[in-house]
């Protein structure tokens, strides 16, 4: 061999080292915790799909993104880039099998070649969840309640979920004869936080001309409670219609469940997408706003659109878990925890590692995650290495006296004598119920 | 658009329903928890590396069944099929910052463009876990150890891991002016359990001469307990040396956790792999041994060969989560369960939905899952809803007090009126002590 080979990751791909790890699978432990006591099953499906399967009708920026190739069977294949087309083609290939109202979470890596600007990779991981088969209200309301709390329960903080219905939008735009211009309107409207409404005024009337975007700049701008909002965007549309009294409902379900703080209700989210067809929502921190949108959806009544002709509706939303675990760091809120070890057996006697293992096993037992350091080094290399991994405790076995343990705090550097193991299964339980 | 789309997906890819993505997930769930409780830590990688990194010296096989492709910046790529190689680069680059000796556990999929035969599949899942950084018996138990509480956390029922040590091996085979052809040795002896006992001999009497190969035989072929086959293969090795000793040791240590039951000698498990050089071991299912090992791996002293001069020496193991399900379902104990949540709220008037989520929200405090039916059929259809979701209890919110419920119990159809919502969570709640 010439020479050696340099150990590196491509460009806008990561490593998690353990910590980042960590953190990582809190997250979403904690999202799935949530998604499963709403009923919401996982699934999976593969990384890798035909290429004509993820194209679907797309093309434009979504083709140039994707990681294509040939297999080793000649099939042009491509990695997944959401969760949402190859779950409609999942729902597509396995409709006899699935019980409707389909209740599903699948949270999974996806791909990307985009530009690595700062915070965007390459492969990042997605947390999807959809209620399919059913279009009411109720479901409508679920997903947003389970949006708040996946997130309350991942330490956010404060949150706000603006909410908007895009048939109501889409009456409104009918309304003022500007319905054909439909998907170059929401491309503007979607930009509006980010170029602001002189930008978006400008794009428009050279769309639909300047009444009608003084008309849409009107109806996105309208700044209300929930009631009055209903009311401007209801009679803009030209009076009462099944999108008005579907927000109307969904309003009383926030009301039901006092969660009116949370829930506003704001005419300018529109979604890019013109995919979308009823409810459409967007997540914001309050303690972070600029970071934009954490979790992200809307109804569809078409989820099946590509591979039949029967209609499946659908509601459902999107966490970006990279941009949260970003906005946490931001805000000081990194979880810190660096592994799952509570103690750990130190190594007085190489020979006795069985037996160290058996004491530990008794921790372990007792629901004490438990290491074993397995070289015999001094006690304070020990203690060094114990707090450089982050263990609270190590428990010393007695060289003299068989069943008897001294217990070291590693933060107070304090230690406990002529224990039992019993005893130190308490002291280190008692400690687990305090905090 | 000229036709619809055929929903499917790639040849030796596998979509997972809700009920096999539970099981997926309850089982790397327990084995997560078993590699926590020894103070493993979790890390992840990139899917895609630079083909030459996962190359490494490699080729062969190997490379005929890489996803190899160039990305679109015209970088050589792979996806990952294995986790050890990945693992290699990943210390080699981050060494800085790792604390050893370094636990780690990565759980993940990978990716090989086999032939797919029954049980093989293009795209699969494999748990490792390695304690690299140390060369000790105490950290080779460890291991052994973590293997045994792993698997029969799991509930595969009664196991056997059959231990060797590699050097002691190569000892032999040196002793016997046998060991230039090492490679080709390990690669018929790792068939032995396939093709028997005469085939193998066939095999080596080609490579090393008829005498040669009888020594081979009767070393992998002798059956004895601990001791009398760690003496044979001491003595064939020529005396007493620091990997018979290693054994012995780890055989005190198997003895003193009272494992001797679990853990065997075996002189023919030698892994095909030149990369072994202390213990290996494979882990075979007692109810089910046809089906070969579940879980195999050892100690290699070189793990950065690769990446530069330094030596780094670790011990691992790697689980076969499909292979392991497969025996699971062959055993009758596929965990049957179809869903996570304990009740569901009958929707008896859709108006009412927001107060539904209000009821179910008490009960996901109390740790009950809980959905929330949102269409309001009769009573007997909800009933077979949830029977087909298999969910046991239906809350039924009564119509005239407020407060109220009935509570269903699916399995006898039977049901307990004038419940109040803390009656529900008590009687739901002590189901789950009894269970």
């Amino acid at each position: 061999m010439v020479g050696f080979i340099t150990p590196k990751v491509l460009k806008g791909f990561r490593d998690f080292l353990p910590a980042e790890e960590i953190r990582r699978r809190s997250l979403v432990e904690e999202l799935e915790t949530v998604f499963r006591s709403f009923g919401f099953l996982p699934i999976d499906s593969p990384a890798l799909e035909y290429t004509e399967i993820l194209l679907g009708k797309g093309g434009g920026e979504t083709e140039k993104q994707m990681y294509r190739f040939n297999d080793n069977g000649g099939r042009d294949v491509s990695l997944r880039f959401d969760l949402t087309v190859p779950f409609a083609r999942f729902v597509a290939e396995h409709q006899a099998e699935l019980c409707f109202p389909f209740k599903r979470y699948h949270i999974a890596k996806v791909w990307r070649g985009e530009n690595t600007q700062k915070g965007r990779y390459r492969e990042f991981t997605q947390c999807d969840f959809d209620t399919i088969g059913v279009d009411s209200a109720g479901a409508d309301f679920e997903i947003l309640l389970m949006i708040k709390n996946a997130l309350l329960s991942c330490g956010v903080g404060n949150i706000s979920i603006s909410v908007n219905h895009r048939g109501l939008f889409n009456r409104f735009l009918k309304k003022i004869n500007a319905d054909e211009k439909l998907v170059e309107i929401l491309r503007a409207v979607d930009k509006i936080s980010k170029i602001g409404n002189s930008e978006v005024f400008n794009i428009l009337s050279a769309s639909v001309g300047s009444d009608k975007a003084q008309a849409v700049l009107d109806f996105i701008s309208f700044k209300g409670d929930w009631d009055s909002t209903l009311r401007m965007m209801q009679d803009a549309a030209g009076g009462a219609n099944p999108d008005s009294e579907r927000l109307t409902r969904i309003y009383e379900f926030i009301k039901d469940s006092g969660s009116e703080g949370v829930f506003q209700i704001d005419p300018s989210i529109t979604r890019g997408l013109d995919y979308y067809t009823g409810i459409v929502f967007e997540t914001f921190l309050n303690e972070l706003p600029s970071i934009g949108s954490v979790c992200s959806g809307g109804r569809y009544d078409n989820l099946l659109a590509l591979y039949s002709k029967n209609s499946l509706s659908g509601v459902g939303a999107s966490v970006g878990l990279d941009r949260l675990i970003a906005a946490l760091e931001t805000l000081g809120k990194n979880g810190g925890q660096k592994t799952y070890s509570l103690c750990a057996i130190a190594c007085v006697d190489e020979a006795l590692c069985g037996k160290y293992q058996v004491f530990a096993e008794k921790l372990r037992s007792a629901g004490i995650p438990c290491e074993v350091f397995d070289e015999a080094k001094k006690l304070s290399a020990q203690f060094i290495l114990a707090e450089k991994r982050a263990v609270p405790w190590v428990i010393i076995p007695s060289t003299e006296e068989a069943g008897s343990f001294t217990l070291r705090n590693i933060g107070t550097r304090t230690n406990l004598d002529k224990l039992s193991l019993e005893d130190i299964i308490r002291t280190i339980g008692n400690t687990l119920i305090k905090n």
